[in-house]
């Protein structure tokens, strides 16, 4: 039997969405992952900017020291980090070999950004001198590198693409206000486009991005009961203003640092919207996000009907689009019906369209469902007219079951033994009393697998005792071995 | 007396556009230059699309081995890449001090591209199998790096964003028509949305791109009397194919290696249209692409008027905003009327609406001409009315005068003297015969500093002899002096 895994990694190449690059860690995103990536990403920018931030980019090399000014940051990513050591190379023109030329090794080695913090909040001291130029509120679209042991497309790569909010403000209230606010935006943008639910909450100390205060993620479970982070949002404090020296003048003319915030979604959400909707035929786009919402294929046995039933198909074809529908007409002669039909499946476009003789006299279509594999024959003016409609409910029927599945796969315990249990068995997500020590969580990882994914938001505080110590606790966090 | 460099450095920073980082050759987009390049991003992105071409993304890191598989390739971009060596750093808890970690190096070094050929062509062997995979149109918005001896913000920078066209052909004929077709793709998105005018033509061997078969491209002159190549487009014959053994089964079932082109524009265009329409007073920018086109200003001198103008102000924002009009009011009590004007003609706004108490009796408002520094006062319904039409004339008006400019600085000569003081005093095109030789161009170059820009596209050949060794010519070609 396949694993998830092989299931993950077939779907994602035959689907055309990416595949591994001679680069160890590295993916080629192939045009219909890229679709879906536009698909992400322009949502996501009218939402960043309707709450008015701005895009700017900063440069993708880091010098070494600009790392080691905060030093949990450079702690966090030291480990993975890809050096720019030369600015040249040498080729050997006898052997045609090439290599770093050493006469051109550079001073100071540069990083590839694994994240921006540093080089931006070095810009943001000439940026910011008083309260006036505050709130300063920028996002960047980017490549990043983050050398990675163990790489999945999508999911783990070594560069994957995002974007990066960096946000300074003149008071603490302030920023943690817009970490919450960009948390509640991934959120429902995770909900809404890509049919996922999630769950809001703080990480631990333990877990918390390297160089901030607090960190607040959305979390989600895949269909093989693994749980995934689908996006953070980090008030840092004042941690990076102090790293680099970043003050201004408040109101009552004292100098003070900056708060600052940073939050980021990534490629990996593609991986997400896989593992949460698809099955053994491949893909589930949910309609928001489809690079293609219905697929229109005729069908004909006859040489003589091809024409016609050619033509209907493009007529259907061309009333979708003039709705604003994104269809693609799938007329190749090459390939049979039945092939196509799996193909698009694979795909996972929402809605197909079949156009055959029968249909031609009839005035219909028959309509079929990707997610539900239900079918039916509309009349074409209907099939046409509720086009919208049937979009709409797909989406939400995503979300409602992958919502349900979410829930059945949620487990409650106070008992470690049945938590073991369960998380050997069938992964999922599990609330279980925390002590709140660092100790305990690293303990229950080594021995389970399993980390603490968040402390939920929207949790009552409950006493009970630590799954693991019996001492106290007041809330119960949610565990899961995770991607 | 400023220098032109000057004044563009000086620009580029106040207007808020860009900025040097602390990495060598590498600048920070800031936000008002960013929405400068979504501006010229978006309608490029539509046309690729409208031809027929799909975007994707290829990794950053190329493995050193795979450049040295083009012989003129490698040859081409050894001298400026920037090559990553080691994959972690090593901190020193007790100095602090980070280094790359000498047990983390790579055994085969990584170069961060420079361009994409070689590792797209990789993927392309994948890719194509028979006719029925071709074309393949791939385009790609991405980071390069290509380190620069002499930086310059937008013109010349080590990191520059840019898009790279990448497509594979069953026939010459064909990728020699998509080379072309991109051209005057180009040729027209540079002319009718910068306003800058070009000349096309065909590079000399010595100025192609390296591995390419043929490279076209669009040059245009800037206000100093130098030109810039603004866009390339190259045909690459069977080069990369038969670097990355990229064959296909062509209808007769017979294997030919593919036929390729590839073709670029970059940030540097944000730098041709600064050099093409700005004056002492700043940046002027055509309403196509200018982030903002119209600026609102209230004016007012006594508190009382401030509420009802301000008022008005908003009105006419919101009235320009419903049709659709970029529009920006700046009702900053902060600073005074004129320091805002200053700072919108500095940013390059097309048009500025000045509101004032007796605009508030009549129902006008005061319409500023950036380009033309005309000014007049109408009926605040006419000023909406006309808003398109005005923003048509000033796209025009900037064409018809760089386009004007342009012919003002190109020369016919057939006197190297002459056209050796053209350039030193004068700059500008100059058309001249030639022998055809790279050791010609090369002598040119090395006494005046002008290479041959292309051979233009559309002017008539004509019989003469080389400027330089007097041996016949059957067609003048484009001196100057470049970027």
């Amino acid at each position: 039997m396949q694993t998830v895994s092989e299931w993950y990694t077939t779907i994602v190449e035959r689907a055309g969405l990416a595949e591994h690059s001679p680069v160890r860690g590295c993916m080629t995103i192939k045009p219909y992952g890229w679709a879906l990536w536009e698909n992400i990403q322009r949502p996501l920018d009218e939402a960043f900017k309707a709450t008015g931030h701005q895009n700017a980019y900063f440069p993708i090399f880091i010098p070494l020291s600009f790392l080691a000014r905060e030093a949990q940051h450079v702690e966090g990513f030291a480990q993975e980090c890809a050096v720019v050591t030369h600015y040249r190379i040498k080729t050997d023109t006898a052997t045609r070999s090439v290599s770093p030329d050493p006469e051109a090794s550079l001073e100071e080695p540069l990083v590839v950004r694994p994240t921006s913090e540093t080089i931006i909040w070095h810009s943001f001291k000439d940026w910011i001198h008083s309260y006036r130029d505050l709130p300063l509120l920028i996002n960047q679209w980017a490549n990043v590198v983050r050398w990675e042991k163990r790489p999945r497309l999508f999911l783990r790569t070594a560069e994957f693409l995002w974007q990066e909010g960096h946000t300074a403000h003149a008071t603490a209230e302030e920023a943690l206000q817009e970490a919450r606010m960009i948390l509640d935006l991934y959120a429902s943008f995770v909900q809404e486009y890509l049919a996922i639910p999630v769950i809001k909450g703080v990480k631990t100390p333990n877990e918390r991005f390297a160089g901030a205060v607090e960190t607040f993620t959305i979390e989600t479970l895949l269909i093989d009961g693994k749980a995934l982070q689908a996006g953070t949002s980090h008030f840092l404090g004042q941690n990076f203003a102090r790293a680099f020296d970043v003050k201004f003048l408040n109101a009552q003319n004292e100098l003070e640092y900056v708060w600052a915030t940073s939050w980021g979604v990534s490629t990996r959400l593609i991986g997400a919207v896989i593992l949460s909707h698809g099955d053994e035929k491949g893909l589930i786009l949910p309609p928001r996000i489809a690079p293609i919402q219905v697929v229109v294929i005729p069908i004909w046995r006859k040489e003589e009907e091809q024409a016609a039933v050619t033509q209907k198909a493009r007529e259907v074809t061309e009333q979708l689009k003039a709705k604003g529908i994104r269809v693609k007409l799938d007329d190749d002669p090459q390939h049979r019906p039945g092939w196509k039909f799996n193909e698009w499946e694979l795909r996972g476009v929402p809605l197909r369209f079949a156009v055959g003789p029968r249909d031609l006299e009839a005035g219909t279509v028959e309509v079929a469902w990707r997610h539900s594999a239900h079918k039916s024959t509309y009349p074409q003016s209907e099939a046409i007219a509720r086009i919208e409609e049937w979009l709409m409910d797909i989406q939400k029927g995503l979300f409602d079951r992958a919502k349900a599945r979410m829930e059945s796969q949620i487990y409650r315990t106070d008992n470690y033994t049945e938590m073991r249990e369960i998380l050997e068995e069938k992964g999922g997500f599990i609330f279980a009393h925390w002590d709140g020590t660092t100790e305990t969580e690293l303990a229950i990882k080594e021995e389970t697998g399993a980390t603490i994914r968040c402390i939920p938001l929207e949790m009552p505080s409950e006493e009970g005792r630590c799954i693991y110590t019996g001492r106290p606790s007041s809330q119960r966090v949610l565990f899961a071995k995770a991607y």
